[in-house]
């Protein structure tokens, strides 16, 4: 017997998360698809991993007290509160590990960050996508319907960009008793975020991440605001060392530091909003995003979502399509630097009045 | 209901692993208790992570190829037999999401590392701790009656330090069809190394570390070998993006250096027999070990194995104590630099001569 057939039939079945491409080497490539910020990372968490690096010998502090502790300085909660994860991923998997036995419940709004399912899955849960209204409102009904251990809501969420109200969420954390996570990867783009509920609700879960607005994708930090009674619990499942000392290094100078990053935001933010009328000019439908990326409908014409793809990937420019359904005529479009974003739109408008594909 | 009601049971139910002590901040400690190398990593790989800085804001390869590829040229096999974790305890946890179902069970010789019993209850597994004979072999038959799905063995062992022999390691493999995990978290201080036996056996998996002969635990980088085929289910089940950029930078530029190490390597295997033969001198009953630490027993008189370690520990030396059956009148302690010995053998022998404790 191969020993392949000895891995569990829920792994074997499954086809493995996809995550966006990520090109190898120095070749040049406008990147656009997994909304990274287009700004180097801050000179002091440069600073903070140079000083660390002769240490390394040693093992790191295994609850990242000081990311927890700088966390706490910066957003007004208890270090207590925080539980820190190799990236906001490794968060998701743990609050999976703390709530999910096999056949248990997971729901999310959809479509929204596509890693939620895949997880779920190797958990050996059940998970329950939940259509987004036309009006892009939480669904909150069907979501309590649902009777899940686990609510996943990434506000804002990914791939559309669109912000549920707060109230809404609110609301539903009022009205489970399971765990409510608002995924806030994007939240730095956004005009308001959730954190100031967790007083009033103690089964909600904040997630951020550095990857997006802190131009630290390379080093994977991820933060977990709750309760601390819940707080203790998910330290008892996550890896025993699992954020790497330079990361904890890092992270602890860009929450000491988080006013610098402001100015940057609000260009991104700016340049977003331009590129979405940019892209309704040239007749892709684009709703206004609180993110930083587009979801943008192609208009009729020769292309659909994977030959955009095709095409503008072979003019250098790297953007995300999504081969699911409702998402096959959009693409999702990272908010780059306004260079790159005036490299994206020359690519864009050579392929519209490129004439040489078939109809 | 309170959210923690929600918890998984088992969870709840658990402690938590404890990690040895890792100390904060300036004060001078001689730290022998996690079993990492004394001496500074390598500046080729400080030099790496430096280069690689700028590039944070960008995701990192998500399957760490460079480090497979790296790994496939120091060891002699192909990139599509590595698996990179974030340290070898995340392999751990890979091996068992891939494998274990709730009720599965997985075996271990007994004692070993102890972060394998409570990562198989994360599982939800059933751990079946097999007594190690008193000669050091391999409990092959008893291993294999318990039926399990995966065997871990540690070769060397931690904390007792020796070494079974690898010939039983193969028989093992011949003889079930469940994975069996040779955790070489030591194998660099160790005469032998299980690496040939991949070829021979498909069940076979073979864990490193680099934060114990390669002075970066700080960084959190382990490597898995296996046949293909079932390194690509557990790339399923890792975490996406799990290896950070920095890490993987440093983890290529070791292993393109690993003759680097070698005098250092030997310094410590030679300071570890040297450390054998002075505490046997001061009647402490201390085994050869194979790997970078001794497990050697306290003398019979006034302190037992937790006063010997908090005695330690206020003369500013750490090592580790495990108040497990029949190692409570042990200490597990780390080989340092040659500095940090002398040090060590002082905090000895003035507790030797302290007869300020009551017998």
């Amino acid at each position: 017997m191969s020993i392949v057939e000895r891995v569990r039939p829920g792994v074997r079945a499954m086809t493995g998360y996809a995550p966006g491409e990520q090109p190898r080497g120095a070749r040049r490539v406008i990147k656009l698809n997994t909304n990274e910020n287009p700004y180097p990372p801050p000179q002091e968490a440069l600073a903070a991993i140079a000083a660390a690096g002769p240490s390394l010998r040693r093992y790191p502090e295994p609850s990242a007290r000081p990311v927890r502790e700088a966390a706490a300085r910066a957003y007004g909660v208890d270090p207590g509160q925080v539980v820190v994860g190799n990236g906001s991923d490794d968060l998701l998997t743990i609050i999976l590990r703390t709530f999910i036995d096999p056949g248990d419940t997971v729901a999310a709004p959809d479509p929204t960050y596509s890693l939620y399912q895949p997880l779920t899955a190797i958990q050996g849960g059940r998970y329950v996508a939940v259509p987004w209204p036309e009006d892009g409102r939480l669904p909150v009904e069907a979501l309590l319907a649902a009777k899940a251990r686990v609510v996943f809501t990434a506000r804002p969420n990914s791939p559309t960009g669109h912000a549920a109200p707060l109230d809404q969420v609110r609301a539903l954390c009022q009205a489970t008793s399971g765990a409510v996570v608002l995924d806030e990867a994007y939240a730095d783009f956004c005009r308001d975020h959730g954190l100031p509920l967790l007083d009033e609700c103690p089964n909600l879960i904040v997630i951020r991440t550095f990857s997006k607005a802190y131009s630290l994708a390379g080093l994977r930090i991820g933060l977990g605001f709750m309760a601390a009674e819940l707080a203790a619990e998910m330290h008892k499942v996550r890896d025993s060392y699992n954020v790497d000392a330079l990361a904890q290094a890092a992270a602890v100078a860009v929450l000491d530091h988080l006013d610098r990053f402001q100015p940057k935001l609000r260009a991104i933010c700016r340049q977003r909003d331009a590129a979405a009328e940019a892209l309704r000019q040239r007749g892709f439908a684009t709703p206004d995003s609180e993110a930083n990326f587009l979801l943008t409908t192609i208009p009729p014409g020769r292309r659909d979502g994977a030959a955009w793809h095709r095409d503008l990937r072979a003019h250098g420019v790297l953007v995300r399509h999504f081969a699911a359904p409702g998402l096959a005529d959009k693409l999702r479009v990272s908010i780059g630097s306004p260079e790159e974003m005036k490299a994206f739109f020359a690519a864009v408008d050579n392929l519209l009045t490129d004439n040489s594909q078939p109809i």
